[in-house]
């Protein structure tokens, strides 16, 4: 099986290939090649046998997704895309990457394949940004689509060439609207949500984090490991028990930033926790609170997808998966 | 006030022309131009005291869109699209049309109003083709799109677009999601509903019309007058009671194709109704069983616009503007 990632060298990239070389295989198959792609060169995986060709390519350049198709990918994973506030920022990059990119994708897919038979699995990162708005407090997967950013109008749109290249019979593809990744290792990136993950990741470090919004904000989210179990089992799913409803909603946890705090007080103790200082943002404040606080995930875990029960494990894994398995002294 | 209508020479843009040109006037502000553009010429309305410009213009052409809007206009009705039986027997030309026409339109207004404070309002003609797949018998206003065809597809991914760029503050759009014309005049298109206008039409002209699925089908249904209503009642709507929920579904009528023929026989008796012949076409009935059956209006109701109340009512609009207000021998 040869799988072709696009944005592998993002953070969820980087950690998908880790664990598909790790696997070695997905559903029983093995792996035999790997096209690695993004803005930058991914590294290779390590320790994986097959061939691993990692390339710098941008899908919003003419012929460039033609290029990375050359190997009849039978799974693509879709992940790049800039985040929602330079796609917000800069009008025109957010819909020539999210948008242009995707379709771009999807249009060399279509035209590189007749006669082929070739029919690639196409796994596509979408987001909770699709919905805006007044919403209510748990969203059904039935609810309509109402971005309030120019990122989560990008992604809805591309939900909607999803559904309809795959009718179409052109890919087999699959949408996941994964939570906001929590705790996300590394730096804060330029997405208004980094504090979710600031709060736990910075303290943890021994560092101090800024909280810009209340305790009673509340908000959905889901571990890197998590979301990388949500990207494996999308590959081998039978995608016919979607009908054509190719995107949904992934699992995740409604908490607030108060019980994430509370949850960081229980694991790591409250010297931790004292670490939190509150300084209001109002511009952050404001952003935030047109985001979807929480889901009926039902359909998704109908099918297979599993997420965190509880922020304390969400807290566990960052330990055990960033900062080997023990707190700092 | 100058308007632009794109898609004049279709058949709601040459009634909402005539109707615009016959009243002189919007919401009490005199129509001073017009600028009509379609794939073949429109014809000027008769009776228009101020300028019309009518010419030949392709939005997939690169710079048609921007040579449309060089005077400016303050209200563009986008009328112009090809039908779903096209778009879903010609991929590239369905989205090259339906999408990217739209697409360089909304382009040219942000590109070309840079400083000039210039804002036009943009009212897309939107469909219930948005929906789709297995749907309750009413939809109300907070059901999410599913489209089953390309041309439902492209229609929705323009009602997101509307909705960004409207938020972004580049236009003031609404988006109208029509419902089938009924009684539509004129000759068939190859729009596969063109049955539920046929079985009133052509039994009202003297001539035999052929029922194509059973009488038990439901659909939603409007005149063309309330069609061109609904045009004009967005042209003066505040915009700002939309929220950014810029798109809605029109009212009209959920009726039976039993109901209809019960209606015709009503308003003309059983000798017209004797010319309807039921031949079953399964392609036909596959393809109107994936249709919406009905929707809950009350958003749309409550800003104003309206349709009629019963079907009996929307034959007797045909008979009054199309048939010369009197039934043929």
């Amino acid at each position: 099986m040869h799988i072709l990632i696009i944005g592998a060298a993002g953070m969820v990239g980087r950690k998908l290939t880790e664990r598909l070389a790790a696997d070695g295989a997905i559903g029983g198959t093995p792996i035999t090649a790997f096209t690695l792609a993004d803005m930058v060169t991914p590294h290779p995986p390590a320790g994986f046998s097959g061939t691993a060709d990692c390339v710098t390519a941008d899908l919003t350049v003419s012929g460039a997704a033609t290029t990375l198709l050359a190997g009849k990918p039978d799974v693509i994973y879709h992940l790049a895309a800039i985040v929602s506030g330079e796609a917000e920022a800069d009008f025109e990059k957010g819909y020539s990457v999210n948008l242009d990119g995707t379709r771009h994708l999807l249009e060399a897919i279509r035209t590189s394949q007749a006669g082929t038979g070739w029919k690639p699995r196409v796994i596509f990162a979408s987001s909770i940004a699709v919905f805006g708005g007044d919403m209510p407090d748990v969203i059904s997967d039935e609810y309509f689509l109402t971005p309030e950013t120019s990122y989560g109008t990008q992604k809805a749109i591309c939900e909607l060439l999803l559904a309809d290249y795959s009718r179409r019979g052109f890919i087999d593809g699959i949408g996941l609207r994964l939570p906001t990744v929590c705790v996300r290792p590394g730096k804060p990136n330029r997405a208004a949500s980094g504090f979710f993950s600031g709060i736990i990741r910075e303290p943890l470090a021994g560092q101090t984090a800024i909280l810009p919004v209340s305790e009673d904000v509340r908000h959905w989210m889901g571990s890197p490991r998590a979301t990388v179990q949500f990207l494996l089992h999308a590959a081998t799913l039978d995608l016919s028990l979607l009908k054509n409803r190719r995107s949904l909603t992934m699992p995740g946890l409604a908490v607030t930033v108060g019980e994430q705090i509370a949850a960081l007080e229980r694991v790591a103790g409250p010297k931790v926790t004292a670490l939190i200082k509150h300084e209001p943002d109002p511009v952050i404040a404001h952003i935030v609170s047109g985001w979807a606080r929480g889901f009926d995930p039902s359909r998704a875990e109908a099918l297979g997808f599993v997420a965190e029960r509880q922020f304390d494990d969400i807290i566990r894994i960052h330990i055990e998966d960033e900062l080997g398995g023990t707190l700092p002294a």
